[in-house]
């Protein structure tokens, strides 16, 4: 079998620690390509650019690979990469580390789960990675290690049919992680909490801050096995018609 | 019963030709509050400003509607409604109406359902509307009269627990249109083919562009229904676990 080919991005941009552990992970696997932001595109969900052009420059920062920086948010580096940057399609589309959460509703603001979902839309098999620690110093031991395990994993077991998992990955070292479980996204939303202030020009201007609420008691979501310091991995998917509606009522809506 | 208490957003911007359509309609079921983006915001998917302040400001350029215009994101502009602008948890989110389509995988990259999304996300029964029509003068008449009728049918015969539909519109006039269907997304996608330019400066630069791939051949999907010139209506879901992969996996994914 020749080499994989496996494209790494994130969202925290291509300076971030993360991306960094992610690559070292990724060169246990093939041969390694980086597209990624040049900044922080954080919370960009699937935000595409159109209404201007974009630019690439190839790096010199990852020893032996292949590395772009791109001007776009995450789902341009990866459209990006798939048209111009890569000889084939990717046998794999690693994205992260993520500094911070992307369990339950996070997965629909994330730009590092975007991008992944971008490349399996795309038909590549790909994985979002999230270590539960927002600091930019903060320690990816463990992340790198129970990745690793992940994609060794998902390599042999098998892809969800839409070709995508969400993987987040409690704080902590190696010892405290008890193990890696499959599990549902939990239902839950941000309540908002804008911090309003005074400009000193005498203008209003709002934070974005918010509450997370998890309004799922099941005992089988991503929450509940990262606040058990499991590794969550969600097999997802991307259809989004609610099916059990058009079964009910596909006979009122005719008209 | 008091007056419906409806938020109305978009994300061509709060001086489109489909705001203004969908404001029309929407004050025939209850007062109106208007909290949109004050410039294009097409593609920005499920994006959020975190990363800088958001702004809003009042503007009086719709009779007899409170409206706002609001730096942000169209997902930023439902937030800061909910927190800020609205006396309480409005009765219904519309968005729209978008210039374009947002059937299939569009609905991913769409900022008009995201808007959407992200009321039904804070439990507000919500729709996002699209024409078929890129064009900043399209003609919004056939799609005024049949958003008029999803909203009345929607509240006669209720959301689906998600409470969120996608509603795309043919271009044509009322008679061109055949009628209203509900149904699925059609799996398809985007393939890249990025327009590669080089600027006065002799640097590269990339204009995304794309071609629409429908990999569906079912006959019950919203593409189909578009093609026959129906109203297509999605019911949406934001469950985004691939539920058949936990059953199948779950004793393989213990370790």
């Amino acid at each position: 079998m020749s080499k994989k080919l496996i494209l790494v991005t994130n969202d925290d941009g291509i300076t971030a620690k993360g991306i960094k552990s992610l690559i070292e992970v990724a060169k246990k696997f093939g041969k390694v390509v980086v597209v990624a932001p040049d900044s922080p595109q954080s919370a960009m969900g699937h935000a595409i650019t159109i209404s201007k052009p974009l630019r690439a420059k190839q790096v010199n920062i990852f020893q032996d690979v292949e590395a772009w920086e791109c001007s776009g948010t995450p789902v341009d580096c990866v459209k990006l990469a798939i048209d111009k940057m890569l000889p084939r399609l990717p046998d794999l589309c690693l994205s992260g580390i993520n500094h911070g959460s992307n369990a339950s509703i996070n997965i629909i603001y994330s730009g590092t789960m975007s991008a992944a979902l971008e490349g399996a839309v795309g038909n590549i098999p790909s994985i979002g990675f999230s270590l539960l620690d927002y600091a930019a110093d903060a320690d990816f031991t463990a992340s790198k290690h129970f990745a690793q395990k992940v994609i060794e994993k998902a390599l042999n077991s098998g892809f969800p049919k839409s070709k995508l998992f969400n993987v987040n990955i409690p704080k902590g070292e190696i010892k405290d992680i008890k193990g890696i479980k499959l599990c549902r996204q939990a239902n839950g939303h941000w309540k908002e909490e804008f911090n309003e202030r005074i400009d000193p020009f005498k203008r209003k201007y709002y934070w974005m801050t918010g509450r997370f609420i998890n309004n799922d008691s099941g005992k089988d979501t991503d929450i509940v096995a990262l606040e058990n310091n499991y590794v969550s991995v969600v097999p997802v998917q991307y259809d989004l018609t609610a099916h059990d509606f058009i079964k009910e009522q596909e006979n009122k809506w005719i008209f």
